[in-house]
């Protein structure tokens, strides 16, 4: 019932061994304070976001640590990307069971230390506790706007072009094939195909690259982490406005096409599974193409898949034109 | 294995009812984002810190819910307090257990929202999860400094005197009780001072009162979490000096001291226990008075322990004169 650490304990050697290295900001004193320090760059907003998984609950205890790791950041990532905010550093909260040991620490460590590198956002501090449960990590990562510049949820107008980075769905049916390895034959899916979709699952891949000029172009942005479906009411509730988007339209990989052609009903997973970890955001008209083009530019497309008008609610139109029914709009153990 | 959180969901009723609000500050949207944004006091540096407690391992499963989250707010409010930081907000991931109902979450969320009040550390966000393991509630704080001015704990210079503000003991012996409800009348404690014990273990006192002017006496600094033995020597290898206290200096309140008395063998568990969040600073001779005066004036008691000096490894006194053997120094679980 007390804190969990020693003089020269097993957590200082952890920490010492496996997370000290990663802590390159000279802010972050190397891990050898009590907390970090950093100065913001003059001018900018800081933004702030939490984020975590927990095992069993968001990922399966047995991948592959060096994923987990590099997925739990990337969440965090995702959500500064669709804020415009470029990456400054994070903290790591880490609950391990007893026995955790060398074998998921030295992998979850080098994965972690490779993202940080890789989206230049070091790790600055952390907390690392026992925990009776599932392996827990949590991530509150940092980054900077220019002031009063945040992409908010809240500022979509009628007229406003919808549009998603990426492709839409890969991780919900990557998702399902982990559950259920039946489907990849029903679905007539390829090796390659369902080894796709699982990395997909597996490895977000946040969209930053866009995030020093999305702010330029979008009215109101978020990234897609609970369905396109659900998070599409979000924004619209934020900025109380009504959306449409036409599903004939959405960005699809080659490989949820083609389970898609096999099992139509798909479309509701792909709408609503989740962890697709692209942008949504709204562009007036005028300015789509030109966010495309940015975007293109920086390797990443950028799809129109519908739009914003008066009123309230959302609407998804099958590819027949008539609207989707959805039994819910996203994933939810509550 | 998705994210949890739906559109109108439990988890966003959860969000509306309990925490927004707390999310007084412009820059947390009300939660209605996927993220903060703060403008950092130009000039200043930004002091982040997380740390966190999990039921069963850092608080008892039937302790108050307002309580438990006070105490996780105050843990790290101490750090801050400790680097000379002003508080700014917080961000706060909460894991539940399924079942976790009202009786749980109001009560936590209305003694989070008094501390933040009281402390000035408005909510800025927050990530909930469900978890098949035990509550865990985990904060990342941030606090501002002047420029460059966070007391770090690798200042304390050969020369300096060691002083602890607060008393030192009694979350440790509050715990004991917890454990072995026996021991008080071993100690001969009136109920006056179980309580004074107890109170002190459930609630800590952090000392951000003092954190304004901190810097300008304390060479180093850090918050007493795991025991001021181990607290001691982290500091001093931080700083690559020497330190001794002499035990008989040790600020005790009434309830440690008569129990001490009846159980001299306690004072190991007085100086390993933890949990104290009071401030250890090492403070140049010439400053002590003045840092003294200017704590009593906002009514936090400084004294004067030991002292630093050149080499290495910490020296504990009993009242004897002779160093205290100590099994560890620290409580741990590792």
């Amino acid at each position: 019932m007390s804190k969990e650490s020693t003089t020269g304990s097993a957590e200082e050697r952890l920490i010492a061994r496996y997370f000290k290295p990663l802590a390159t900001h000279p802010g972050a004193f190397g891990l050898g304070d009590d907390a970090a320090a950093i100065e913001p760059p003059p001018g900018c907003d800081l933004v702030l976001k939490t984020d975590g998984v927990i095992a069993g609950v968001h990922f399966f205890p047995d991948d592959p640590p060096d994923l987990v790791a590099k997925k739990v950041l990337r969440m965090n990532l995702s959500d500064l990307a669709a804020k415009g905010a470029r990456p400054l550093g994070f903290l790591l909260a880490l609950a391990l069971p007893a026995g955790t040991g060398e074998a998921w620490l030295a992998p979850f460590a080098r994965g972690l230390g490779e993202d940080a590198e890789l989206f230049g956002c070091p790790l600055l501090g952390g907390d690392t506790d026992h925990t009776p449960g599932p392996i827990s990590v949590s991530v509150a990562a940092f980054g900077t706007v220019p002031h009063d510049r945040m992409v908010r949820r809240a500022g979509a107008r009628p007229g406003d072009r919808i549009v998603v980075t990426g492709s839409i769905g890969d991780a919900a049916l990557g998702l399902a094939l982990r559950r259920d390895a039946a489907a990849a034959g029903r679905w007539g899916l390829t090796s390659a195909q369902q080894e796709h979709l699982k990395a997909r699952y597996l490895l977000p891949q946040p969209r930053n690259a866009i995030a020093a000029f999305l702010g330029s172009y979008a009215s109101a942005a978020m990234d897609i982490s609970d369905g396109l479906a659900g998070d599409l009411g979000k924004l619209c509730r934020a900025s109380g406005v009504a959306g449409e988007i036409d599903c004939a339209r959405l960005p699809l990989s080659e490989a949820v096409r083609a389970a898609l052609t096999r099992e139509p009903a798909l479309i509701a997973t792909i709408v609503t599974g989740g962890d697709d970890y692209e942008i949504l955001a709204c562009v007036p008209a005028a300015k789509v193409a030109d966010l495309q083009r940015d975007a293109a530019a920086a390797g990443v497309p950028v799809s129109e898949i519908g739009r914003i008008a008066a009123g309230e609610g959302t609407r998804l139109l099958a590819p027949d034109g008539k609207p989707l029914a959805l039994a819910q709009s996203s994933y939810s153990h509550f």
